[in-house]
């Protein structure tokens, strides 16, 4: 029996989905024992350059093409952004249609409500694609780890920011530098601020998590910070003290409430993340009987994008996603996640200030550090070169973010600091 | 609806598999939705010592208390062997049950068996547990990577050994030494001939390869070796050129052939399989359109092992399992791959003589590598100490195994050499 699919977007994705259902149809059924067709393709603009593999035909500028199809089993929804692919995806359901997407942004925002009309359809909504690119960690959280009380997930999965991160430790090139060649090279963005801030890593945290912890996520209150303030100075220090910075998408549980947070972050060199370079992605898992699991590869580009998008497309097509989708309720949780703020979040904390070279100043800081609990772990002062001011690295041991923070805004303050005061989070084993 | 699952066996996994369904039931029914019930357990021994978790009413030595009792709906395989696991796993499926098994030495030798029976039955098999441990490797090769096809699979699949080797690496130990130490750890058996000599990766790799390839795996045409002729001299040599010893158990495609082989390979310290250290286990796998994908964790122990049985129990219990097993033709193939065999295969490799320190050896062994089209890439000679032998070490360009293999036999045949000369097989990226 042929599976009839309709697209929704011809990007980068959308191209390489289109391209593996017109010219894999073989290799696609001798592996999944399914006959899959695409039918039509929404795209925006006809004038657009495409791929020579997809027959013209195939394109409309009308989505009720697609939606309004009744011989459309599968609708794949690959056009990015919250509108229109929010309305189509809702159509898509709502018309009986199993849904596939890649689009994290839409999901991290109003997941529950996509995944609400899916139950209320009898359908279901695949979204392998929409972390990791080609890792199939949806799979793992959902399927392979179901039966560990999640502790701890921790991602790198924004390439972009790997790339430029990656960069820049290795070769002691500036932020700015490194983001203008990750453009040249086609690992940014010509607009970067998406990634780079943070925010597309926010996205996926707010999917991981909810599969994770079985609960909506409240996307806004995920604490968000970029790469996009990073010094190479600090990247260097970190080295000499044996940590690489990785931007960090983290949850973890903490008794019965969640914390959420994406940031840049020194690991220990010699952890598995901490080798994780260029582009790739990779997401640690830790579950209470398994242990920790890792998953690595590449978290975009067409062809692994469309890699997860496939398998989606198999199991909707093979009717285990509707099943599961039923049955599952990792894929269908009403209640939000309780969260723990970033404030009450305890870790080691890498800061560097700079500092007038003059008697008095590590007394008065170690002082504000003190008053809050901040003990200090380890400590780089080098000799100052051409400038009054010295960087001061302080490592201290683990203490609530909050009461760091309480204590930079008053060291900023201080007359001989050359505000703002670095200040890098750090991650301990496990994870 | 409560679903009843029979245990056949309660050794490690068992009895974290039994205690998991005895003391989570809450979790497991949050997570996945089921209930689960364990009826009952055989062991063999009702004088041995058990967990006081588990109620000794749960015990039988017969194995009819469960294969013949009809509210069992599902028999899980966790002996380990294999007789009496086949006979037992066979009954059960006939007997309309489900199967899941953590039984890699009886999947290996007797898959297509148990596999066929299965379907015969309109039941399932599930044996995520039988490779990896907690790592869903099944999941990511039958449904994550459905779309791919496989190029390559590449792992570190038994914990012993990457133990010992790991040991080995870090601190200049022997090899008796290291497994000595690694058995009174309880990372190696008293008995370790299963995992040094390679067996057991050859069984998880005859599971794998057939999984990713889609064929059944002539067990008997697997190269296997093992760590059990690892010299700690080789591993510093191996250091100083940029690698690290890995037993990698490699299946990869060759045009319509496969290549399957476990023995001690060198791969770059820099690579993420390269730093898979102590018990862990992890698995590269190349797709065509994914790319390289890396799966990490605790590939053995009860609790990680049995994190895998329930993920497995709780697909066969929704009821996705048996409907997947009969859809997709990657868990049911028939036909056997063929087999390249490792004479045809070609990789770099890394050899090491005890050269007789006088004029020509150099010339003469150059000969013989040369006539096979065996060229060298790189070479280390260190200065001779209080031994007239001297280590000559050459790391070759890539080529066929055949070749190099018989130019070892004659080169040990060479006087002024003390044989046997050390072979270890290099592995490039991809991988």
């Amino acid at each position: 029996m042929t599976t009839h699919i309709g697209l929704l977007g011809c990007g980068t994705v959308g191209a390489a989905v289109a391209e593996m259902l017109l010219t894999e149809k073989t290799l696609l059924a001798r592996r999944s024992g399914q006959t899959l067709a695409l039918k039509r393709i929404l795209i925006r603009d006809r004038a657009k350059a495409r791929s020579p593999a997809i027959p013209t035909t195939l394109y409309t500028t009308n989505p009720d093409d697609i939606l309004n199809d009744p011989e459309i089993r599968i609708v794949v929804e690959v056009m990015g952004g919250v509108n229109p692919a929010k309305t189509f995806s809702l159509r898509a359901l709502k018309a009986g249609k199993l849904l596939v997407t890649a689009n994290k942004h839409l999901l991290a925002l109003h997941g529950a409500q996509i995944f609400r009309a899916a139950a209320q359809a009898d359908s279901c909504v695949g979204f392998e694609a929409s972390c990791g690119g080609a890792i199939p960690i949806v799979l793992a959280l959902t399927r392979g780890l179901v039966a560990n009380e999640i502790q701890q997930v921790v991602g790198i999965v924004n390439g972009t920011c790997n790339y430029i991160l990656s960069e820049m430790s290795a070769t002691g090139k500036s932020y700015s530098v490194a983001l203008a060649e990750a453009q040249a090279a086609g690992f940014a963005e010509p607009d970067p601020t998406l990634d780079v801030t943070g925010g597309d890593s926010a996205h996926k945290l707010a999917i991981l998590a909810a599969l994770a912890f079985g609960g909506q996520v409240p996307f806004g209150r995920i604490h968000v910070s970029g790469i996009n303030h990073i010094d190479d100075m600090d990247l260097r220090f970190g080295r000499e003290l044996g940590y690489v910075c990785k931007l960090l998408a983290i949850a973890e549980k903490h008794g019965q409430s969640i914390s959420l947070r994406v940031h840049p972050t020194f690991i220990a060199r010699q952890h598995l993340l901490g080798n994780v370079n260029g582009s790739f992605n990779a997401i640690a898992v830790v579950g209470h009987v398994s242990g920790q699991t890792i998953y690595y590869g590449r978290g975009a580009g067409g062809r692994p994008t469309a890699s997860a998008v496939l398998a989606d497309i198999v199991e909707a097509a093979m009717g285990t996603a509707p099943l599961l989708f039923k049955k599952l309720p990792l894929l269908n949780h009403r209640a939000a996640l309780r969260i723990l703020p970033i404030e009450n979040v305890s870790s080691r904390h890498y800061l560097r200030m700079q500092v007038l070279d003059r008697p008095g100043m590590l007394h008065q800081i170690t002082g504000i550090l003190g008053q809050r609990g901040i003990s200090l772990a380890a400590m780089v002062q080098h000799e100052a070169r051409n400038d009054q001011y010295v960087p001061l690295v302080i490592m201290t041991h683990a203490a609530p973010d909050g009461n760091v923070v309480e204590a930079l805004t008053k060291i900023d303050r201080l007359r001989g600091i050359r505000s703002p005061t670095r200040h890098i989070r750090v991650i301990d084993p496990p994870f």
